[in-house]
């Protein structure tokens, strides 16, 4: 990942993934996640206020039977000379344990002050392997 | 649509949307939108800065093959208890003239003041009819 873009991805707190399901219907949900190196996101199957199984459980549906996600990071701002965003094309799977899931339980945990009463300990992991970025507009600090 | 979502997606500015391309792979972009009555959006092929003509083809080329689409409506804010969003699931197609497109493209002029530059009159138009509706969270003002 250009060096720009890593920086942008870096900055978000918020994506949104959208995967497909098994009638090739489309899902986009916001998630909280963690760039890795240059390549690999993790986003946590997390307990957020009101606990959401079931919408969860289906991003977990559309991933074990078809990998492919698009994740986009953007910015909104009503002076659209400002606007960007990157989009991640990846192929997702899911942690259920094991090292490199405990790893990215302490990545998301760094990065997120909120996960101290929101994560459950050992929570499972969606990881993405990131293959093609697409980026358009502006990706550089707002000028406020 | 509920009230309570109706007047979510109606204070929001931006939305993602999600469609499926020919191979099962999801692409998600944010889209600028309005919604019409209870259960339709309309979102122009506009002409932001630096013309993205290849990413909206991208767009319409895959609503042409599969209309089915998923968007987004979502409030991050830090103070997780007020996370919230909708999803409204639905079937995108393009009108590319019409008078229904003349009404979308004045309802997005009336929202957006940034179109009266950067929206080509007689754009064509992507229209969205809601069908199953999900929501999540707290969607009500945030108190800052």
């Amino acid at each position: 990942m250009r060096s720009d873009l890593m920086e942008f991805v870096i900055g978000q707190r918020v994506a949104r993934m959208a995967s497909v399901d098994t009638n090739g219907r489309p899902h986009v949900v916001p998630i909280c996640f963690v760039l890795d190196g240059t390549s690999v996101i993790y986003s946590a199957i997390d307990l957020k206020p009101k606990s959401v199984e079931t919408k969860n459980l289906r991003r977990v549906r559309n991933i074990a039977n078809n990998p492919s996600v698009s994740i986009l990071l953007d910015r909104y701002t009503e002076d659209w000379a400002q606007l960007g965003f990157v989009i991640l094309h990846g192929a997702a799977k899911v942690l259920a344990q094991g090292a490199e899931r405990n790893r990215a339980e302490d990545l998301l945990r760094k990065k997120y002050s909120q996960y101290e009463k929101l994560l459950q300990p050992g929570a499972p992991m969606i990881k993405i392997n990131v293959g093609r970025i697409t980026s358009w507009g502006n990706l550089t600090g707002v000028s406020d």
